[in-house]
């Protein structure tokens, strides 16, 4: 774990998007993989309210090594908008220099140069086999460019929430979203390298 | 909706038992229920700890007419437990009339006689062919017994997360569990009725 990033031992994410893109899962997911394979605290939670029925979804997961007290979400560490209304609505939640994680395809007007700009439902589709993993292809890349937990950890939760006969599928889209979060930080490092000197 | 019941507009609820029951996915689709299709705000919140990690699952469901500030149960109205250690575990986090539900088979010692101890399991193996759906027979049973909302409403939250192949369990079991929370709901009206007299 990086600790530049994790320094204060509470990291708050949002998956958002649109309802039926499998972020409640995602989330779930998320929460399992970290509390139950990690041995994190987590508290994970969806919100239904008026400004979710507005028609962005969101799903939150708040990590930690102590107990977690107050589990909403204050200043979000990540947020992932798989479309554009949700990236609108969520994005002043970030908390300063917090790291935006967007479908290319979904989202074509970036709040911040610095957003992660990932073709998370087109690899979905086009090599996984069907845009429903694509929840799980954006899950595992936010997982690896937070360097939240090993890719075992993650793909154990995603099989054990895999409806019987989408394994394979699952598998191949953690794999596949996973690899594109480690060149997403590897990249991240590199610019900073830059930057820095 | 009983006004007794939910006269201070927030209501909290917690559905326990092992991993594996399928309290998690029971939370969600309760949540779903009365936040997209009863239009009521809701917080739904899995917590993993080191409690949690003692063998006790639970999900936990706020349900409000106004804005949820505070998402964490504080106490209970309803408390659902499908093993005898998460009745242990959870039972003095009901508030004082709370309501206390548990599985028949599982829960041999109860912490008060006015809980209502039902067949979920059981019903769910016999009637709907399999113990997989004893989640839903228990939800269906609590939405009932504290009139949280239409049948209708619950078994479309039901039919939306059932994996494909299983949606005639599932609303098997959302009927039969909806079936026993109203007749639970009668008799506790009768004993009331009683005792009133």
């Amino acid at each position: 774990m990086q600790r530049d990033i994790h320094e204060n031992h509470r990291i708050e994410i949002r998956l958002s998007g649109s309802g039926g893109q499998g972020l409640v899962l995602a989330g779930v997911i998320l929460a399992e993989a970290m509390g139950v394979y990690e041995g994190k605290n987590v508290a994970q939670t969806q919100s239904y309210g008026p400004e979710a029925r507005g028609g962005a979804s969101r799903s939150d997961i708040v990590i930690s090594d102590t107990e977690i007290h107050y589990p909403k979400t204050t200043q979000l560490d990540l947020l992932l908008s798989l479309t554009q209304e949700s990236c609108d609505q969520y994005y002043r939640s970030l908390k300063e220099n917090g790291i935006l994680v967007v479908d290319s395809d979904k989202v074509r007007q970036l709040p911040s140069h610095k957003a992660f700009s990932l073709p998370f439902i087109k690899t979905a589709k086009e090599q996984a086999g069907t845009p429903v993993v694509a929840n799980v292809v954006s899950l595992s890349a936010v997982a690896a460019i937070m360097e939240l937990c090993p890719k075992e950890s993650l793909l154990k939760a995603v099989l054990m929430r895999a409806p019987r006969g989408t394994e394979d599928k699952n598998r191949t889209a953690c794999e596949l979203g996973y690899e594109m979060g480690v060149e997403a930080r590897r990249k991240m490092r590199e610019r900073k390298y830059a930057f820095d000197h």
